[in-house]
């Protein structure tokens, strides 16, 4: 009883290419990895058993390119139909890693998505140039720093946040492990942080922008965010690894909300640990967080707490920043132990359109320096001008 | 100006434990990096910068056990306060392994929760008892299948689930590429394949279960799942890698539904790529799954299309099955390529509590042989009687 289906299937034929670099053993044997990924990432099925030739020719993918990228390795490109990814997030996720994500020996390294496909995402809502137009900051790298430690209260965080915000930091983000733990909830926090960033910004005549973390249970993340907005918040810290990839996307598109989004990376790691698996970092942190509307992506600059390679960052920068349809370009956002001694290397390597992240080092003050002057200093060797003090 | 703190931290001072396998040269360099970890996964600031003694004690994760676990590896146990995951399924995730998800070098073995922080947890609804009764089958392995190839239309997809309940599979779930997409919309898919499997069960007097793919963008599912349920599914497919673990719980926590769920690993596989990074596959199958509530997991058995081992699937049953403090056992779902031809070794392998998951090779039929005849022998080898053809 082979499978009949009395409806004719009916497609565009137009497709979107994902670009995999597979470990093999001879070419031979990375097209036949190329044609399983075809079958599984599609109709996880025998190829011997499909029900019919259209299913065959309109949903498998098919392998547009292969060529060898040295040392055992070899890059496919294969494209799938549209109509594959039925307009949602989570399922051109799916197409695109979603089984294969279980093998080694295959990594995404990147993917192109045609116009038809793009038109359900509005991606950033600001990206770099509407960040920068809300600032007011044109000609220099964004300046942001992080509310911690955690164990703080409410009340601390605030008088930290007042201090940050008169040295002249641009996004006071919180700690991405700040939550609504008892020690410290969510509403008192952002209530005070908010008023105290705001009574800065009356003294400075600039525009800080706080950004609470809204990373939630799936329930509260939208009623966190717009009460939010309610008290005062700038902009919104969100951890797409720990919520969902599309729980950012729901908040970028939420019409209630006109904030920025700031993507932390906290549990996504995982996902780009390669060099033979998983996503490539110019995927991870440049396409999707682009696709699902953060208009920064906060990732581990190389050389810090973790372990980055430069040319690893070099392709985030790419993934944040190249042309993408519609979708505006991004500010990566390099962090994870940076120094106030490495700022002018970070604005050497980087250039001018990024946003610089720098946490603990803020507060290991020198002798009579206090938080403000220190902030200040931060800010004279981002801008690559005289030190204030 | 170090940061004082008006308000005096209070916390109940019990906490929680997660094992860690971290690479080291010396147990002197593992301990360096356990201490890490403590500063890591909480307070993320220099140890010297902290604010004060209380937040050094109370917060700061303490190292309770290191020991050498063979060929330049440590196990470490670390202690964190309960107070830092705030009763919330995302911020535990970042305690756990938020930043450090980032590094090469560490792997998270496992974790336990005292009861007060498994307090606002439900899991799973059903787990092996309450889906052996629903079922009514007590005394074999549940037999499952997928609805597939993508590119079949909802009548062609509900035809072949009418076949399957026939020939006496328990659970009939949507391949998990079937999401809402033109060639096949999710409403009149559910619908069909509902009515098929009732009609199945009315002439069979078994009470097979279908299971539609719910995964869908953050604003969607909740609405998917409960017209699912109207609709006449008797359970609910889930990828907690594409859409968010959180999400998953919200869907179990649900008052409106009462479906258990299968949890499938789509897009989540980076997460356990191991062996020295990511997470445990008792940790990402058992743990995390039975904590957000789903009632069976998926993962690729070792031998199919993708690479486990068999210590890494006996891995799994260990955190789907052992005490988990007042989170009921659940089904593990062996898939991944299986065949007719391996279920007498899928039963010696995981015994009787388990849920075996063939797809494609239930089509795949020798002569003389029609799908419902197929699928009852699927059902012999497993319950280990003789074939009834």
């Amino acid at each position: 009883m082979p499978i009949h289906d009395p409806v004719v299937l009916s497609l565009s034929r137009e497709r979107f290419g994902a670009t995999y670099r597979l470990r093999a053993d001879s070419a031979a044997d990375a097209m036949a990895r190329a044609r399983e990924i075809c079958l599984e990432q599609t109709v996880e099925f025998p190829d011997a058993l499909l029900p019919n030739a259209r299913i065959r020719d309109g949903i498998v993918g098919t392998v547009a390119e292969l060529a060898p990228a040295g040392d055992g390795a070899w890059d496919a490109t294969i494209r799938y139909p549209v109509e594959a990814a039925g307009g949602e997030l989570t399922q051109l996720l799916n197409v695109l890693f979603g089984n294969i994500s279980l093998q080694a020996g295959v990594r995404l390294l990147d993917f192109e998505l045609p116009a038809s496909l793009l038109r359900p995402f509005h991606g950033p809502r600001f990206g770099i140039a509407g960040l920068r137009k809300r600032l007011g900051v044109h000609d220099r790298p964004l300046l942001c720093t992080a509310l911690k430690p955690m164990g703080l209260s409410p009340a601390a965080l605030a008088e930290l946040a007042y201090g940050l915000a008169l040295g002249g930091i641009d996004l006071i983000k919180d700690d991405h492990g700040l939550a609504d733990q008892p020690f410290c909830p969510f509403e008192e926090r952002v209530a005070r942080c908010a008023e105290a960033v705001a009574r800065a910004n009356r003294e400075t005549g600039e525009r800080c922008l706080y950004l609470p973390n809204v990373t939630a249970p799936a329930d509260r993340i939208q009623q966190r965010a717009r009460r939010a907005r309610e008290l005062g918040a700038g902009g919104l810290l969100f951890c797409p690894g720990l919520a969902g990839l599309d729980a950012l996307r729901a908040l970028a598109d939420d019409p209630a909300l006109d904030l920025p989004i700031l993507g932390h990376p906290a549990f996504i790691g995982g996902l780009a640990v390669g060099p033979d698996a998983g996503l490539s970092h110019r995927v991870l942190y440049g396409r999707l967080h682009r696709l699902a509307g953060a208009d920064a992506a906060i990732f581990p600059h190389s050389g810090g707490r973790f372990a980055y390679s430069e040319a690893e960052c070099r392709d985030i920068v790419t993934g944040c920043t190249d042309a993408m349809g519609k979708l505006a370009p991004i500010f990566p956002v390099p962090a994870g132990g940076m120094r106030l001694a490495r700022v002018a290397e970070l604005r050497a390597f980087y250039g001018v359109d990024v946003m610089l992240l720098i946490g603990g080092d803020l507060h290991a003050l020198e002798p009579g320096e206090d938080l403000v002057r220190r902030c200040r200093r931060f800010r004279a060797l981002a801008a690559d001008v005289a030190d204030p003090r």
